[in-house]
């Protein structure tokens, strides 16, 4: 996936917790998506925007699909980097991809990605809004 | 403890999962108040009635302060029990205390307390309502 | 994934805690990674095995991808259904699959998967031991 | 405890995370254990020290008892930061405090403390190192 990484992407450094491994010496396979959410919320960071805003903004991205793809375990005191990106802007959804990298920033450990709907404050899907896809170009 | 524990107690089953434990290869610490929480409701389900219910009614229970000992380690698909019990209803907060035991129910690996305020939908403080403590009495 | 589920499936009862729901009222995404964990757990213990005493034969299976597809929100003190079963034996890895379903059993709520590599204790691959893969006729 | 929290103190910053809050729109209690954990790795790491090198060192410090008290909630994308500092250092035991600050590091949100054993790989007690408790001479 590391050639064609949207451009438009964040980078967030994260240091593991003993709290995030599990009896195997590593970190637990669901930990994963929590570090994908924090990365999620450092692009919008990083682009003015925070998720917060946005569900005041009547807007809400629950997930539809989350997947993660283990490559090289992460240890506990690791420093790792959470690069995140948005590959695909669709009419009513959106797609995050994910690299988790090594404290080089040269080796991937783990890739992922997760859908999410747009939907208003009573649930209904809407048309992801213009001022969320702009972001893109920020950067 | 385990003389003077509430008479009006309840025992929930659990079985260790391995995203409960860490690299230390016992239970992580945090997660004794997961296993708390599961023993509350267990407390209020066995006397019919459950805390979205009490939500329902208006009755919120934050915790204002929590305390766990730790003293012998939970491993990976351990049998454990959790005993809960309310030690105090006080005018406007209960004290719920717990104790953990092993697959026979004779050692206790740790123990607990967890103090609840009631509070309604606005986050102010309420007297407890007597529906509530009247639960006591059931068993 | 309902018609082609595996035969040899096995049913985990789950009741949401407070601890696995987020502020968006629902079950945060990445608890149901640790709910599949413990209906493997569950569909190991039913054929008469642990994970533990996998772990003790010196037979290890290291998460390699895992997928989940969140069709309807998980609340707080729902009763679900976790069904569990081994889509596939491969030569040197597992792929187990999931359905979350509601208290009546009749509606999906997320479907899942889960693919681990056989390792052993220096993380080399190796075969699936005979031992584990019959238990695909236990049930 | 803010008049006489320990001199040689570490903050850390945090961002409140998705996966940290529940339905009740607030951090979950039991995920400030997990805060108060990554505030003590930083204190050691401020004093070039880990916990990892620790316990290469043949060092382990078990949680044995652990405390919180919550003031005022943490919410979703909350900037907070935890104060850490270490209490008193026992024959055998360490006390960890923490304090949890809103954004302006002048309002307490939480306190809490914990304390550890100091046990070898075997898990028998030992003196705390001489080159632990010098650390507390580093800032």
């Amino acid at each position: 996936m590391q050639g064609n990484f949207p451009q438009s992407d964040s980078w967030l450094p994260h240091r593991v917790s003993y709290g995030e491994t599990d009896a195997m010496n590593v970190v637990y396979y669901a930990e994963y998506f929590h570090l994908f959410e924090r990365s999620r919320n450092a692009w919008l960071r990083e682009r003015n925007l925070s998720y917060r805003t946005i569900e005041e903004r009547g807007i809400f991205l629950p997930v539809r699909e989350a997947n993660c793809r283990y490559r090289s375990p992460l240890r506990y005191d690791d420093l790792i980097y959470i690069r995140v990106g948005v590959q695909e802007w669709r009419r009513a959804s959106i797609l995050f991809v994910y690299e988790i990298y090594d404290e080089t920033k040269t080796k991937i450990l783990a890739t992922g990605s997760t859908q999410h709907a747009c939907v208003n404050a009573e649930g209904k899907p809407v048309p992801t809004p213009a001022w969320l896809s702009a972001l893109e170009k920020c950067s």
